[in-house]
């Protein structure tokens, strides 16, 4: 496959993962980090993976501002000017809408797909082979298609989509019914079983000229943030326009402003031994487990009447630990977090409340 | 109080904690380390408070040869030659015995106290009165005493001296009628409301000439070790004797070896505000607690859902811990320990575990 001159690449990387604190920093967040042990961070494995469809001059970063350097770091064959650097954090919709309006300067014709930096695919081949086929739907056609991804399990951690009609000229691709928000176990369970429901992965693929279109009808709040700089992309004066027009954008995900709205949403069903390594739990499912379903990562461990649990250490060390169910263990220099896995959502809070006590020191 | 010159010390500072690990290390047992937070570790300490009875050149440390130099840092106004290093880990009684041969080679009309180096006192000034006075006894009586503290609650981790006659002369100070070891919590919760027994606190009190004149009767094996270097002790050539002699002694407690079977045992009672923290439980029971029960040394914690627990960490480092009771959660930079509080008589295995499975690495 040789990558088409017109194909864009646009992975999202500037969160700071704060469900996986401690071992997401604020300096260092988790797709900048070796997640899994491979020797190469989950930013690095995710463009990785997508070289075989776009060449690094059209692959694109939209980060923190203060994540620049560790991604020309990580990345020193991606140009530079190919990270687009948001002087303030806002949702994914306004990090869509400048690279897509970017990119259209770049190229009237270009086609893009967009990614987290911070997912998990274990199927690399479907994955390609996925992507090359939805990115010439999406340049054959005035369409916003995403990867649904074929549940395993009555997940509740992720958004559902609804497929509705199948269109015959484009296998596996679907008109999309709905959009569904995390459902409780209930619904979930329901999902799975009617075998109409797709997990959303947040892989969005189409044309430049496509999402520009939909921004102006579904969310012309944000459009009209971008609209004076129509000019101004890819040129010397991008910078300083976004430096002041980039803050006032509204803070909005990109399934709410367009995907929920829009009337050309289509969705291609995929396996892909996919998750988006949202949280710990995520991590747990996707590990191996040894015969009392304790999952071990990068420690020794001492565990005694310890069950389904999860040890992670930074550095060499040793954990002794008794009388473990369900529980998070994670371990950094200066942080360690002792957590039930089915309480992991308290841990963004506990970060806001460390944030009060003791400032960034140990975020 | 003017130390009288026949009076010696004897601190007991070789062992290696293991019940503390990971705090205490082989590398630097519980003794040496400023465990209480106060600035001082627990054997200077322990000096501070005998320095009212004893002078310096009369206070002997009995340590093993690992440990010699940093007695020597800790202590620099004890003269060196005082430092009696074993070059074997043995247990209480052959440590004890060659002791007294030492000492009674430079002066034979000496009297010994003999104390283990890690205990905590609260009551300085009644440790030094009853000091005082029990060495008074022992200085005119071929006696052996021991201090026993007024109980507190029903603890099972200590040993129990049960009083017998009051002496009429010595106010305090009884015949011993039995010794206990580790009670269950029943038989602990009568002897509390009986008012017979008293903790063991391992603090004992004789003329040398007593001890080993106790040695040859009740313990003939441990005598014969040292026997052949009578004429040894206190000269350039005890230092190889020694290296020869002591690996052979056998590895017994002078509770087992002595107390329990001499018939010139007596115990003073004392109220001292004692502790053993010969454990985690131990050191929890002696530590201010917050509303919830918990009590944190040396770390910031978030404690959510946590009660009676104790967090200890070395360095600066928070903790976020959710859903734990009754829990030890201690950490230093290369090893964490999670275990009940109730299940800490296991850290003695694990620390076997991890000798076994790591070699010396983690301890």
């Amino acid at each position: 496959m040789t990558p088409s001159k017109s194909r864009y690449c646009v992975i999202m990387c500037g969160g700071i993962g704060s469900r996986f604190w401690p071992f997401s920093r604020n300096e260092m967040p988790k797709q900048f980090i070796d997640f899994l042990g491979t020797g190469r961070s989950l930013l690095q494995m995710t463009v990785d993976r997508v070289r075989p469809l776009v060449s690094p001059e059209n692959i694109l970063l939209v980060t923190n501002l203060r994540y620049a350097s560790i991604i020309r770091e990580q990345l020193p064959d991606i140009p530079a000017r190919n990270i687009l650097a948001e002087p303030a954090r806002r949702n994914t919709a306004p990090c869509i809408c400048w690279a897509a309006n970017h990119i259209l300067a770049r190229d009237p014709e270009a086609s893009i797909m967009t990614l987290p930096s911070d997912h998990l695919v274990l199927k690399e081949e479907a994955f390609v082979k996925a992507m090359d086929e939805g990115m010439s739907f999406v340049e054959q056609n005035n369409a916003l298609l995403t990867l649904g991804i074929m549940p395993t399990s009555p997940q509740t951690g992720y958004g559902y989509i609804q497929k509705g009609t199948p269109l015959a000229d484009w296998p596996g691709i679907m008109k999309v019914k709905s959009f569904t928000e995390k459902p409780d176990i209930e619904m979930a369970r329901f999902f799975l079983k009617s075998g109409e429901f797709f997990w959303n992965s947040g892989i969005f693929l189409w044309k430049s000229s496509s999402i520009l279109e939909a921004f102006d009808k579904c969310d012309p709040k944000t459009a009209a943030v971008f609209a004076p700089g129509k000019t101004l992309f890819n040129t010397p004066q991008e910078e300083n326009f976004i430096a002041h027009a980039f803050p006032s954008a509204p803070s909005i995900s990109i399934d709410y402003a367009i995907m929920e709205k829009a009337d050309n949403v289509f969705v291609k069903t995929v396996d892909l031994g996919w998750s988006d390594l949202g949280n710990w739990s995520a991590l747990y499912e996707t590990s191996e487990r040894d015969e009392n379903g304790n999952v071990t990562r990068n420690c020794n461990v001492l565990a005694r009447d310890c069950h389904n649990s999860i040890f992670a250490v930074k550095g060499d060390k040793i954990i002794v630990a008794h009388d473990l169910d369900n529980f998070i263990v994670a371990d950094t220099p200066n942080a360690l977090l002792i957590c039930p896995i089915d309480k992991e959502q308290l841990i963004r809070h506990d970060v806001m409340d460390i944030s009060d006590n003791f400032g960034d020191k140990y975020l």
